[in-house]
């Protein structure tokens, strides 16, 4: 059973305490103000409307995803009531994005999904005021450590969450749980994991529960982003596309790719910083260059401390986020006039992402997409150097190649309106360079609309010397 | 049972696929020379001296790990034996890097060590010749997708896995796992994390073997760093002390927080890239000015998109890496003077990191540190501003608080020569805001070296405006 909380609560008739008779009194301690309130009917009409993301004057630095709510809970709704979940519990940090609008910074929070539906969160206290970026109904601090017991996570969480999970499952029901493999966003300077210790303890807590994998759910929901996602999605695509414009106009001879990344982030910082509505960004460039770039088709990208040089490819490839929403995106530059194969290149690669573009609509298949793509490069005479899949789900996830829809031979998964992924073809040929295009787009009703529309012509990526 | 690899090896008798019968053939696919062949004698008596790192001349830039590989695998096999463990499979990044030197990327990487010990290495191909920077004997690639089928690492990976452990494993024996709540450094812009996926997997393909949680194991491995490898944490801490001091003297009024931290960040990354022996490294500066810096309590730091201004305490939080070896390191700046209260608390909580030293040496408990440090803040007048423990291991970890040793009013971690930890006395004040000084500092035969010796004065800290 979980441990006793001592604690009263006066939310009203519609807080989640009020159901099974406990009720939750905020400590002393917990340092901001609205948590744990029951939210108002009003306030709860005005969350209903999905708009997209305005850069409205004074609305400050905190993003208000109050505006995502309905949609995406109405989404998560169905596909519990299809599987008779009575919770669903999200520890990832993509996962709780997705559930509560909120993106943890180290990971030691909880959030669960009612069927009514609700969404509760338990967060360290330390998390403070950077919950209130989310839309979750109910936002329960737990202690990670005082001065009188050293910090462990899970002692505090599991008290909360015990609490909060008994009325929804303490005489039985289905449990949706993360149980799988999967790809963690880097947030912070670390990330926490559970091991076996959360599924263990609902199992002892709620023995008269099933604990049932919700992985294929959540990937099925990240999948295909609400009106509201796809707007924080284009936000963090446009910072990105900045960065990129401004950086690339600083690519200088004899830098080192890891220095020559430098400017990129940078403009990227200055970009968000700017943008009101977005509170947390970053980014991760990476430069490959030279025979260096051919090994750019691995699952990661490494800059080196060694010079870029003129006339060689010069690959850049960026994840960034804002408020958990990622991108993934490349250009491959040229200092100088590109020689003819590398023109030649040049052309292929971006006649490969027309094509794949051109290609996209719902009810295409992930496989025809990237055949679209993979045969221009291969009437070019690069078919054999382009070893990778066309493309993957982004957004949420970073850059898990197997996120929902897939462009690949293999694939045979069906795009819908709405869903968002990267176009990557790419031609890496040993001992002397890579070359790759990546873009973010977003299904339309008819067609595709281009998230990342910078630097689409071989002019723009010829960098004068 | 795991699946059936296709395989034969010519490996020599000392190959562990010579064990059980079933041999290794390397993939043509495999891009990088020498791997997966058995390690000379004369080679692994050169592995075995334990040098402290050297900046030397045209040594590339890739670090050379095997000069760590025998006093921790010596640790190793001494814990592993105590315990009876045939196997211990690590697959989180900081345990990887423990056992074999190499830091994983994305973290799809599996190390396993032996009780000869020996270290055997599952990576995904395109981890390519980065794995050669560690001391595995083995090195063994596996296809995490290829375009006849889309990538899913757990496939791939396990049918490796299964060969390697057959032999040690595969009769019965107790296998150390990695079964608790634990933290992740991030080391790209996305990690990999199993779920229950991969215990399921064991326990399925091993039925007559025993699991074992060996998470208190590795958190006592880590506790204590070889010679080898405070050296390399030493390395760490001296790249981000020159960061520290270069972007203090850039520190301007009215930049805001979030691009104060830049000139950190490019003065870390230009020593990092001029630095021999370091492959990858970067870094993560947060910067908390003002009232804001009153929340630097929490157990994550957070800039602002907000200006810092003169005559407040700017506090400025580094978490960096050098191929997977981490700091945790603070400093508080102001520009200008200090008025009077800031140069009190300033002095104070200097007074308190330097009383914390002279109290560290082997056989203290991690609570006499604390109080050395608490008692100065107490007796300023400060000791209810700080809510946190004094410290906690810092080196394979980058901001755990639970890591040992702690130190922290309730700890009993007692002190040996050799382990790293950080040192971390603060005084955080609603409304007005917080100075930190965090250094990094190891356990000698008789007392402390400090890691981070720089700005170590009040007059290091007023930066003149």
């Amino acid at each position: 059973m979980p441990a006793p909380v001592p604690a009263a609560c006066n939310c009203g008739p519609r807080c989640i305490g009020g159901r099974s008779g406990w009720r939750w009194r905020w400590p002393a301690a917990a340092r901001w103000p609205g948590h744990g309130q029951r939210v108002s009917d009003t306030r709860r009409r005005e969350r209903n409307a999905v708009a997209p993301v305005k850069k409205k004057k004074g609305a400050g630095h905190w993003m208000d995803a109050r505006a995502g709510r309905n949609e995406r809970l109405q989404h998560l709704q169905t596909a519990m009531g299809e599987r008779g979940m009575s919770a669903l519990v999200c520890t990832r940090n993509l996962n709780v994005l997705l559930a509560s609008g909120f993106w943890p910074v180290l990971g030691a929070v909880v959030a669960i999904v009612t069927p009514e539906p609700r969404v509760l969160l338990a967060v360290p206290e330390d998390v403070g005021e950077l919950a209130r970026a989310g839309w979750a109904d109910l936002v329960c601090p737990y202690q990670a450590g005082t001065l009188e017991r050293i910090g462990a996570a899970p002692a505090g969480l599991f008290a909360v969450l015990g609490k909060l999970l008994e009325p929804l499952v303490g005489r039985g029901g289905i449990i949706g749980v993360e149980a799988g493999t999967g790809s963690l966003p880097a947030s912070y300077a670390s990330l926490q994991v559970y091991g076996d210790t959360l599924r263990a303890w609902l199992g002892a807590s709620f023995p008269h529960a099933t604990q049932a994998p919700a992985d294929d759910l959540l990937a099925h929901q990240r999948m295909v982003p609400t009106a509201w996602e796809r707007a924080r999605i284009g936000v963090s695509c446009e910072l990105a596309a900045a960065a990129f414009r401004e950086g690339a106009q600083q690519l200088r001879e004899k830098v080192a790719e890891t220095e020559a990344v430098l400017p990129f982030r940078e403009a990227f910082v200055a970009h968000a910083t700017a943008h009101e509505g977005v509170c947390r960004a970053d980014s991760y460039f990476y430069c490959m260059s030279g025979p260096h770039a051919a090994r750019a088709w691995a699952s990661f990208q490494q800059s080196r401390p060694a010079p870029v040089h003129r006339h060689v490819p010069i690959l850049m490839h960026c994840n960034s986020y804002a408020d958990g929403y990622w991108t993934d995106l490349t250009r491959t530059y040229v200092l100088g006039k590109p020689d003819p194969r590398l023109a030649a290149i040049f052309h292929a690669v971006q006649h490969a992402s027309e094509a794949a573009r051109a290609a996209i609509r719902p009810g295409v298949r992930g496989r025809d997409v990237d055949a679209a793509a993979r045969v221009v490069l291969t009437n070019a005479g690069y078919g054999k150097y382009f070893p990778h899949g066309l493309g993957h789900g982004v957004g949420f996830s970073a850059i898990d190649h197997g996120e929902p829809p897939r462009l690949h031979p293999a694939s045979d998964d069906v795009l819908e309106a709405g869903m968002v992924f990267n176009v990557e073809p790419g031609v890496y040929i040993d001992g002397w360079g890579g070359v790759r295009d990546c873009n973010m787009v977003a299904v339309t009703g008819d067609g595709c609309e281009l998230l990342s529309p910078f630097h689409l012509k071989t002019e723009d990526w010829c960098i004068p010397i």
